[in-house]
């Protein structure tokens, strides 16, 4: 699932924009509005929030294949970017049409296997499709954390250290298609996630606090993408709601990958970030930034 | 951390038992027994269970470092084991006496750090102070998973490829003091235990099933020492609360890596395990095992 090295960035034309849940989508059309483009909003029953309803768009159920190939090629977009979070589908939000009922079979295929096996099957059966899937890294670049601090406050030193345990840790297990985050204070892992999401691990570090069944203060989130990862699909993010979860579980900050992670709604979790003296942390990409 | 290639397994004489929680300790006092040795209890204030005043015994606060060596003189117990689950005291359950006084520099620096630095510090206190510290493969040996299924249940092919999984998860966290258990389903990661426990950990996944966020069913509960672990401190242990959580989480089985893991009231574990119909299995350790 290696990215090709070098691959088009896209027409430039008309952009294609499917949408799971949150307000990210919302983000990434306006950024796309920004740059020139035009967009078509595909929103997912069951995921999608009507806030998408603001751009041009339609609805579809997870099955509809022809009616958005149809959609796509009315807007003449060729160019096509996956945004938002997808739960697994009810069965009342599924509904297969002529082209989906022909694409069952590798439809079905894509609901076994972890998470990024899921989006993967779903690139390559978009690609032999004839469309070209981006990333937000060709669309939204702006979205993607900076290096360096985000807001007021700063990682010491002895946080620094606690960032580098946590990102050994999610590399070694980037093999696995487990979760992308990990929780460190003192040097002592604290949470590792898997199924359950970055939400409800922060809450179990802050239910442990509470209980006061950890030594020790502070410590960070760190978030990251899996190493060999597609930046085309789930990359790490974080938001207002992330830093709500670090306050709760008395972290010091977040840290995540510099280029490779979203932030979303940055002006608002820089707010609540600053008001709680966190730290907001983009390290690595190669620019002078531990 | 690692043990020494070739250590005395003790004097065969009384044995001091360092009680924390659980009924664990009052089975290792039997097993002690059993083999023809004395055994003095020293029930920690706030951690140990009532149940251990069946043996000889005394109760001492942490930090009673005088009154704990003067009992262990009297019985001419110069051998000790530390058995039962720890938490980190409260204030009220810590008294400093005389002895506890003049080390409390060293028994200080104990409260740092990983739970692994914690253990491996008391016992480099302890033996400064001349005791040898066993574990439980050289005091009750019976109290170790043996190779194979422990119940009625064995596991398949599908079920042996999600414990080969998760064992490898472990192995490279083992360097991170992290927990020692992990949760994988038709090859995917659901959960990896850090500081919440592995109760805590099943809970979770039975809630994530619950509210159908995981995708396939199944799956195994895989408890591991971390490599290079000192086998003398927080050996991994299953007993009947993990199998009941185990079947709260719709798990297949359980595994734990034979002769390097306890399983606590086997008879009871062994009932609840075949009554589900769940496998309890131990892998590896040579004997032909995978």
């Amino acid at each position: 699932m290696k990215r090709p090295a070098a691959r088009p960035t896209g027409s430039g034309g008309p952009l294609g924009i499917i949408c799971g849940g949150g307000d990210f989508p919302v983000q990434v059309a306006e950024a796309a509005q920004a740059a020139g483009r035009d967009v078509l909003l595909i929103g997912l029953q069951g995921s999608a929030d009507p806030g998408i309803e603001a751009f041009p768009h339609v609805w579809a159920h997870v099955g509809e294949v022809g009616k958005v190939f149809k959609a796509l090629g009315e807007a003449g977009a060729q160019d096509l970017i996956l945004v938002g979070s997808v739960r697994r589908p009810a069965a009342k939000d599924v509904k297969l049409d002529w082209v989906g009922m022909k694409s069952v079979a590798s439809l079905g295929r894509l609901l076994s296997g972890g998470d990024d096996q899921v989006l993967a099957g779903l690139i390559t059966f978009l690609e032999e499709h004839g469309y070209l899937v981006l990333g937000i890294p060709d669309v939204a670049p702006d979205l993607l954390v900076r290096p360096g601090p985000l807001g007021r406050s700063k990682p010491d030193k002895a946080a620094l250290s606690d960032v580098a345990v946590a990102r050994k840790v999610l590399e070694v297990l980037g093999p696995f298609d487990v979760g992308q985050a990990a929780v460190v204070a003192d040097g002592r892992v604290l949470a590792v996630e898997a199924a359950e999401g970055t939400d409800s691990m922060l809450r179990r570090v802050a239910k442990l606090r509470a209980q006061k069944r950890l030594r020790g203060e502070g410590g960070c989130l760190v978030k990251m993408a899996k190493s060999g990862q597609d930046l085309r699909v789930d990359l790490p993010a974080i938001g207002p709601k992330t830093v709500e979860g670090a306050v709760e579980a008395k972290l010091s900050g977040i840290a995540v990958e510099a280029g490779r992670a979203i932030a979303t709604d940055t002006a608002a979790l820089v707010k609540t970030a600053d008001k709680a003296g966190l730290y907001i942390y983009g390290f690595g990409s190669g620019g002078g930034v531990p």
